[in-house]
């Protein structure tokens, strides 16, 4: 295994039976989706972190898939030790619908006709693509995510991911986003799809028949949709770097319509292979959805960000001029308008919004200090077994046993927490005869809160030398339970 | 005539029957220029200013042109009493070859094959335009311009002007241009000349046979190349007030790949309504013309300006992401390091890179301003006649005569100036019988410098009564003459 790699991966996919209902009014009748974990599950399936894709982006985030020379599209920070440290935490890279790269889309087969859906298939937002991932996560036996991550298209999903479901992720990082579409993203957008409708080989996206050893469909128009595109990715200052004025493959300037220069040159590879790997009705109902990504309500971000809970990180590039850091700066100002937990980076990069995937330093740094600064009620489990406290010993341990748990909290009539139980407790009351819980338990019970940070509470276990701490509300009131097991991962104590 | 506007025109032509030159090392075997003219050539001709279009501009740039109701591209700064004063200057807007707005192109007519030139018209330069231009103002019987100005590829002319003939244009105004262009720019044209040639109605540049009552040609690529092009016209914060997230022509998004936002609709209309307008062919020749252009030499803009003379306003635009104010800002850097005189100022505007064309107020005043500030050497006629003191008053008045001059200087044998002689004292040899010129001469000269500011100059003239200074070097040397003609007209006096 390469060191601070996930090594090899392999390709999972999810199949969806029953239909998804779209934002549009349509179903989709069942869906696909295709997905990559790196590390592990923890036993409270606490550790789970999604991330999610660009627009032309896939499962594949991390690790080398048999036969790939080329790693994941985010593996410079996700494997062993990166900011997203898979000794750590469970990471999911979902792809999403409409796409292209083995989740239902348009040149998915059609199960009411047996045909590829072409134009047929719905139109999709980025509401729709968070939907169908979260029948994933929960497929996983994941109900709460620790945190929902992403660039560009990702870090819209990721804002949609809090909107749709305030408390599934207690943690969101959104890089080089925007809570909406401006018209200068939607006339880029809109520029690539009529690049590809204007081809006639696109043949209103009934294209699928056409086979060919290189490329089939419309694949002019989908190049030329990419290289607008790739041209929005890239800063001034770094082409400026990349490329400058220098010829390709000539002495002097040609005087003539071949190719000039470098940029010229970069521009036609990077559309050509693009043709290779992407379908050109997925670029159509991609950037749709971008286009119709709005999370402002009457015209106020604050409002349409009201209701959500999670501690964000917003990372905006200074290069970048597709989304521009003002851009993040409104996100930033609408969490806190809101009085939502928020920090707020902007990465000093001459890379233009790809810096997302290129400035692993940077990212890496500002990922790992957010993900490291987690408080109790971030990864305590909820719905805690518990006990009232006048059970007699023999309830409680069939309680235990029964749970499969080693502690069971102890509640008064009133629902306050007395005491705690453990199975030690249970092994006392047989030695000394107990015949009631109010004996055996622990009256002094240590106690957290959910804003102590886990450092903290991790530190209050190992002083007293027990293995979980009861969370409580200001009344005293159960709301919660952490481990050291779950807690000594986090902090990165499990493998030292 | 409507107030301030220069009211009715007529675009004319000027055929140029020889070849012209190419920097590509091919020959041009004869051509045409459109252009227009506006106010009146002084009788020195020394009034005279060309503006310079940009890609898609043409000869038209103010009044009406017969059945028009809109007036030219910078009708907003050319007219009486606007900056480009036509009540004091001679203004001429002069169309570029590779064009098809009348001038030279590919899709003019190949003289020896009597078909459209196409792709086999040679590949031209914006250094090319220029000496296609100076034919032009030379056959207008001017040898030198007041100012050379233009905005975007207007300016790069500009430049190109002053790099060419360094002594030809006293001013140069540059506005929202670049001494180079860069890869992003190169970038953007590529994508516009890949939409033209990827449309299968292009045939390799031979569409011209194609005839339609719409467009004809590969007009869906040419569209195609508008729309990108109009989208770096504008800025993302002009687009945001103009368009915001507003949809075209429906309450709601309509969940397909129908125009949505109003944006989208804007873009479609600039798209068709320019293959009404352009050439396709011209557009793959100019966007190259702006490619090749860089008038660096070493790496250096300092060494690439090192020769030019004129006096520069350079202007740029705060909100300009297509030709930034860095681009401006190291042309004054390289003429400062050249001690060049330089004036520059930064627009706030959020048009974009069409603020030169929209922001008539800023661009009014800066240029009246920049116009204004002549100094004598601008305006001062060279080459002038004069006369040797030992003449005589016979020859003297001889040398008025046939040369229809009212002032000769007199020169020592060494060259100096030594006195002046007009029709007036030759008036006075015969009341009091002198035979010698130097009886009658003044000899108290009053002089003026090239450096000298014209309003001072102007005041001279006006306290001594006078109507001609010579213009002197610091021996004393004749280097110019300047009327009082000249400079009232110059300096806004003509008319009160």
């Amino acid at each position: 295994m390469i060191k601070g790699s996930v090594g090899t991966v392999t390709t999972q996919y999810y199949h969806h039976p029953s239909p998804l209902d779209l934002e549009s009014g349509e179903l989709l009748p069942s869906f696909t989706l295709a997905y990559e974990t790196y590390g592990t599950l923890n036993r409270e399936a606490s550790n789970a972190i999604l991330v999610c894709h660009a627009l032309s982006g896939d499962a594949h985030a991390a690790g080398y898939r048999a036969g790939d020379d080329k790693p994941g599209w985010w593996d410079s920070v996700i494997g062993p030790g990166k900011a997203f440290d898979t000794d750590k935490y469970y990471v999911i890279s979902s792809n999403v619908i409409g796409g292209c790269k083995g989740s239902t889309g348009p040149s998915s087969e059609n199960p009411k006709t047996s045909e590829p859906y072409g134009t047929t298939f719905p139109v999709i937002t980025i509401r729709d693509m968070v939907n169908a991932q979260k029948f994933l996560i929960e497929h996983l036996g994941i109900n709460r995510l620790y945190a929902v991550a992403g660039g560009s298209m990702g870090g819209m999903q990721v804002l949609q991911w809090t909107v749709s479901w305030p408390d599934f992720a207690s943690k969101a990082i959104v890089i080089a986003a925007t809570a909406y579409s401006t018209p200068q993203q939607i006339a880029f957008n809109e520029v690539g799809r009529i690049a590809i409708t204007s081809d006639p080989a696109w043949e209103n996206g009934k294209y699928y028949h056409q086979k060919s050893s290189e490329s089939n469909g419309p694949f002019r128009g989908l190049a030329l949709a990419r290289m607008v595109g790739h041209i929005t990715y890239l800063s001034n200052e770094s082409m400026h770097e990349k490329f400058g004025r220098a010829l390709q493959d000539k002495d002097r300037i040609g005087y003539n319509f071949s190719t000039d220069f470098a940029v010229e040159s970069y521009l036609h590879h990077q559309g050509d292979t693009f043709t290779q790997r992407f379908d050109a009705n997925s670029y159509l109902y991609i950037t749709k959805a971008i286009d119709y990504f709005d999370l402002t309500k009457d015209d106020s971000l604050a409002k349409g960000l009201a209701g959500v809970h999670a501690a964000f990180l917003v990372i905006s590039v200074s290069s970048d001029w597709l989304y521009p850091p003002y851009q993040s700066q409104e996100i930033v100002s609408a969490l806190t308008t809101n009085d939502r937990e928020v920090r707020y980076s902007e990465i000093r990069s001459n890379f233009g919004h790809d810096a997302f995937l290129l400035e692993s330093g940077q990212i890496n740094y500002l990922i790992s200090q957010f993900l490291r600064r987690t408080v109790v009620g971030d990864v305590m489990i909820k719905d805690v077994p518990t006990i009232e406290e006048g059970a007699t010993t023999a309830v409680t341990a069939r309680r235990l046993i029964n749970l499969e748990v080693n502690h069971l909290p102890v509640l008064s009539g009133s629902d306050q927490l007395v005491g705690i139980v453990t199975s030690w407790d249970i092994a006392k009351a047989v030695a000394r005869n107990f015949l009631w819980l109010d004996e055996i338990m622990s009256k002094d019970v240590i106690t957290t809160v959910p804003d102590e940070l886990i450092e903290s509470a991790a530190k209050k276990m190992e002083e007293h030398s027990i293995s979980a701490l009861p969370v409580v509300d200001a009344d005293q009131h159960l709301i919660g339970l952490i481990t050291s097991d779950a807690i000594s991962i986090l902090i990165g104590r499990g493998n030292s």
